[in-house]
């Protein structure tokens, strides 16, 4: 048995997300079913270190798949990206370990959030950025992320039906939550050791009501507190999002 | 009677060109109609500083209207950004001298040109970038942009119909070309007295076809000698080309 490593690129704007599912088109199909013709194998799966949602990019999703056949890896890259859309590129392919996994192997992993901040929204970064038009107060921006950074029960900041039941632990570290300027606005930064379903989304969500001052930074603990995603502002949108890395040890 | 003039930014992707033609959407065309309806005036005609091909961005495109009406600026931009694709932008609006003329008082422009370098095309730059997977040698691409450099008659490096003939004069003054790197590649930034049609793609052809190997930088000289379309490599595509600034005295 072999494993490979895939890294992977994507612009998420025209795709249902990562995953496989009945209605609309997922990454994960795409490169599976790209894989299945190159390898002439209709077993192959594609694991992906996790999924990404509907609009939401990828500069560095790693996902893994198993099987009998020593590749040619470059061989194999080059097919890809041929049968692959243009907005779907694999970026890196190796032999791992066969014990190597996507999803379960993963310590941590980095997302990039873009708010555009240009009084008139930029036409070309109207699809990787949230465009706030009001004016965003940074100082009260790195007040609210205080709350964030460190190890929380971040089940008001999640989506995952489940989450702060017995079936899943709510508990993530973030590490490091940046401002960073970019053109025309500003990243956040996030780097963890693990997200929620929609964690960052609502995360972003929370800090820019915090930045436009329609909502104290004093009320983050409070939202913890109440371990209930209905206290959380609403999501920001999938569009600003980017998964930037996925770390393994 | 009272002149407006227009900063405008547009990704030119779903475009057939700023100016107005009778197939294929322009970006003229939306800009003029938009303001036909907010002013109630079918007369309106916008007046670009020249017209941007097929494919090609623009960051800093001015355009001029006159009217005999005042209008409220502010109100006038957000209501031209509600009524347009949100791949056309007006960062600004502002009366200027009724005298103010787009085209004829432009006194120079700068334009943009991307190369992406990575192995793997990045899926976020592939519509505002131009890919090469080759190696592209930048001291080969600096011995290049030397011969461009300073005051040409450039009949070689354009496809205008008249070039060279009396009815035109090709001879213009590119004040600078430099290299500056980019997220995954180089930008070539470009600064002129002004701009023959396709002169900037043409350049970019040929210097890829230096910095690549597949032409001699001392051969420049001896195209610029020729005074022939023809005898010059074929121009980058238009999608890596974006008009960041036009200047007036």
């Amino acid at each position: 048995m072999h494993c490979y490593k895939l890294l992977i690129a994507y612009d998420g704007t025209s795709y249902s997300g990562w995953q496989i599912q009945p209605n609309g088109p997922s990454i994960q199909e795409h490169i599976q079913n790209a894989l299945r013709i190159i390898l002439r194998n209709s077993f192959i799966s594609v694991i992906g270190s996790g999924r990404t949602d509907s609009g939401v990019h990828a500069k560095g999703q790693v996902a893994h798949f198993k099987t009998e056949q020593s590749i040619d890896v470059q061989k194999v890259l080059w097919s890809l990206n041929g049968l692959l859309p243009v907005d779907i590129r694999i970026k890196q392919l190796e032999e791992v370990s066969t014990d190597f996994h996507a999803q379960y192997d993963a310590i941590g992993k980095e997302y990039h959030y873009s708010l555009s901040l240009d009084r008139v929204a930029d036409p070309f970064t109207r699809l990787y950025g949230w465009h706030i038009s009001g004016r965003l107060d940074q100082d009260l921006l790195q007040e609210g992320i205080k709350h964030f950074i460190g190890t929380h029960d971040f089940t008001s900041f999640t989506n995952e039906q489940h989450a702060g039941s017995a079936a899943k632990n709510p508990v993530r570290t973030l590490y490091r939550l940046d401002i960073v300027p970019n053109e025309g606005g500003i990243c956040l930064e996030f780097e963890g050791n693990g997200f929620l379903y929609k964690m960052v989304r609502n995360i972003v969500g929370t800090l820019v009501c915090v930045g436009i001052g329609k909502m104290k930074a004093s009320e983050i603990p409070i939202i913890f507190e109440a371990r209930d995603r209905k206290r959380t502002p609403s999501a920001a949108p999938p569009h600003g999002l980017c998964l930037m890395k996925v770390y393994y040890s």
